[in-house]
């Protein structure tokens, strides 16, 4: 299978493919053998969702069994829920053999990937050894060639569905690509701007949702992603999905611990809220894969860059922030959202640095960025069951920053950036802000005042001088 | 060294011991080596803290020094924060080198436990092949007898010292001890009772506040605790700590992410905020160590039980309600506030169930408790660094359970226990739950109107009856 045969996406609406440049092309073709090998892991983790998370009910189902009569009287509910888990936990597995039916991102080399004869991998069956709709089934889990955190990322994707194509996951994207969204508006006003012509970049577009809204609004729109896990469900979302709200998923059938009550934990999900090849956007939109900092080598390409949780999936983030700038036309702004929640950091055999927002702020002005601004506290859950007894939010970052223009510098229509101490001004303070300007705009009236009494003074010594001066 | 002889505490005003049985006794006696083995590898871990911490930073270090030279002209602040943070560490290892001199839980059987020649652990040195104040030491950890996991309850254990003995953990405290003592305060009105003779038990006392303050009213407490970590650091707090905010602590200096600020990271916090040895409680307080469904099987022994985040470190959470229901005397209080993580879930060789709150209202009602009140959604954090990007708290559950007293049941003061599904009541609902009764109100009126109206109809029939009687 050559490269072209790989990128090829006979009935796909939104291409999604990996993208690389010529070198990149020799080195990925030289790794087929690797790439494939990964692929198919990946494509295990989600085969093995079901059997995997069905070993782990078995043994609270074990203990449950072994406990004394009068106990298991007592759960007798709980055992009846355990139940309903286990449908649960098929019910998605269901939803992830759709999702593994058609590999448009690799089909076969006689591009029929619809045929299941041509399936080395048969998604629409589970493994041979596994036996649906019991129990007490013995899963080889040992023999199969899957990583136990792989399996988390699986479970992961469920989440990440609901997050960005869901009703449910309404307010996590009215909180995290609104802010973003609006000030690329601002920016790039429909109504100053042929749309069609302002190229974005979505680094880090996980399930794909923001770049798709960026698309609607009419923008130019390129998503990148690394990881297979999201680009094979987004790649479902987008093209396989033929109306609104087809699947049920059970998001949150994992978390066994913090329910308050039994249908938390079974709480079904649909998706999609909104159909991707029944509302083409009117822009451009394209998902390409690849690893972000191979992949984006040529300058001044793109008027905007948007991150979301995204610049701290870097080994060194300066490597992120020197490509994003390089991408960029002049003029061109890079919006970001998200924490700094370091991806890399205490995992093992990674390298990792941590620098502070304070630290990201020297760097950013550094490599030549201009602050535009920049606010702290941005109040953004993420990928958070609403019914858990844990609730966590990230008080996230928000930054618009300019590649300056040479000749726009040069007519001096930029102003200066400001100190980045002034950078950490926390979105939750508006009084503060207010009172703040109050008094600095007093500060200013007074100055004011003061200037205009050091001049009546001096006019006061010019008369005064004026009286001296013998007339 | 037998037990009396491990339990003897020469200098401790507030006794912390081993409370066990006479079986229990035997058993632990034959086991002591083990014991000693595991009290062993907590304090190793508590020695390891620094070089450990220390290894993990000299990785971003490495790092750091591998980069560009532009890269590190950009971080040249925060590699002046990373020597800070060394320092944080290095003094973080002072204190807990403090808190390990006095072996008071088993001093030597010479009774001199604070002589440091009768040591064989040496707490005032680190370890002979550790330099310290050098980033680049070599770290013998491999050798050393040492799990990460416990490292890493070493570090849980700065935290909590913070959570429950400094100023910054006030907010905490507030939110997790003040309903729980409110609510005793309620049921034991020192207006009515001799507090001295209401004994409380504090299951899961962890580094000791709550049963303190209980003690400080005037109750007889008891803590039970099974951590070493936690028995070694309150019995520094209790017994060894002699003024008020002597010693500094650095407990989110092992926070790399989602930091602010440099300074964040290396927030000093000083403990004791009030120091026991000079404030000592007018009620009795001690601090049992032991399993508590090992130690406690003398029934009807507490007129109250009060556990804070401990009912879901069960693997069989059953256990633990039947334990507390058979050591209360009849008519004592049962008070519990925490959400349900439950600490054994997903834990490899470890069996677990994890009943929602649903299930726990019907096993409290099956093993004979009556659910005085409950309530769901309190806002409590747990260790939560206040100035990090994530944020974090539990929507926990608060309920007083009675155990009845059959001779006030026969006088009929107590009424019946409500349904399951009425417990779930959110804390914020305040409004909701004055208009539900509001509307419970208007339709007793209806009611009772409507019983006027029947009444009425009665007396109009035998009214008409009355006419229809032949007069």
């Amino acid at each position: 299978m050559n490269i072209e045969e790989r990128t090829r996406q006979p009935n796909a609406m939104f291409p999604m493919h990996p993208k690389m440049d010529e070198q990149l092309a020799q080195a990925f073709s030289a790794n087929e053998d690797e790439e494939e090998k990964h692929i198919q892991k990946v494509q295990n983790a989600f085969l093995y969702y079901g059997p995997y998370a069905c070993q782990r009910l078995k043994r609270s189902m074990d203990y449950l069994n072994s406990l004394s009569g009068e106990d298991q009287h007592m759960l007798s509910k709980y055992r009846a829920h355990l139940t309903c888990v286990r449908t649960c936990i098929d019910r998605n597995q269901a939803v992830i053999r759709e999702i593994l039916r058609e590999r448009v991102l690799y089909p076969d080399p006689d591009g029929s990937p619809s045929n299941p004869t041509s399936d080395r991998w048969e998604f629409d069956e589970p493994p041979p050894h596994v036996r649906h709709g019991d129990m007490d089934q013995s899963i080889a889990l040992d023999d199969a060639d899957v990583e136990p955190l792989k399996i988390l990322k699986a479970q992961s994707t469920l989440k990440l569905i609901a997050r960005d194509w869901s009703t449910d996951g309404a307010l996590e994207r009215e909180q995290s690509y609104k802010p973003i969204i609006d000030c690329i508006l601002e920016y790039f006003k429909p109504s100053d701007y042929e749309l069609k012509e302002i190229k974005i970049l979505v680094p880090g577009a996980g399930l794909g949702r923001l770049t798709y809204e960026l698309a609607c609004l009419g923008y130019s729109c390129e998503g990148n992603e690394f990881s297979y896990f999201m680009l094979i469900a987004s790649n479902f979302v987008l093209n396989l999905c033929d109306y609104e709200n087809k699947y049920v998923l059970y998001p949150w059938v994992h978390q066994y611990v913090n329910n308050l009550r039994r249908e938390d934990q079974v709480a079904a999900v649909r998706f999609p809220d909104i159909c991707p090849l029944k509302n083409p956007p009117k822009g451009h939109f394209e998902i390409a894969a690849g690893d972000f900092l191979e992949v984006y080598k040529t300058p001044h390409t793109y008027n905007c860059v948007a991150t979301c949780f995204f610049i701290d999936c870097a080994n060194n983030v300066i490597d992120f922030i020197r490509t994003i700038y390089k991408i960029l036309v002049p003029g061109g702004i890079w919006v970001n959202l998200g924490p700094l929640l370091y991806h890399y950091s205490d995992v093992s055999g990674q390298n990792s640095i941590e620098p502070t927002f304070e630290d990201l702020c020297i760097i950013m002005e550094s490599i030549g960025f201009v602050i535009e601004s920049s606010r702290t506290g941005i109040r953004t859950k993420y990928a958070q069951n609403p019914s858990s007894m844990k609730q966590s939010e990230y008080q996230s970052l928000f930054w618009v920053c300019r590649k300056p223009d040479p000749f726009e510098e040069q007519r001096g229509k930029r102003k200066a950036s400001r100190e980045p101490h002034d950078l950490i001004v926390r979105a939750d303070t508006d009084e503060e802000e207010e009172e703040e300007r109050e008094r600095a705009k007093q500060e200013q009236e007074q100055e004011e005042e003061e200037q205009k009494l050091a001049e009546a003074e001096i006019n006061n010594e010019t008369e005064m001088q004026d009286l001296a001066q013998p007339t």
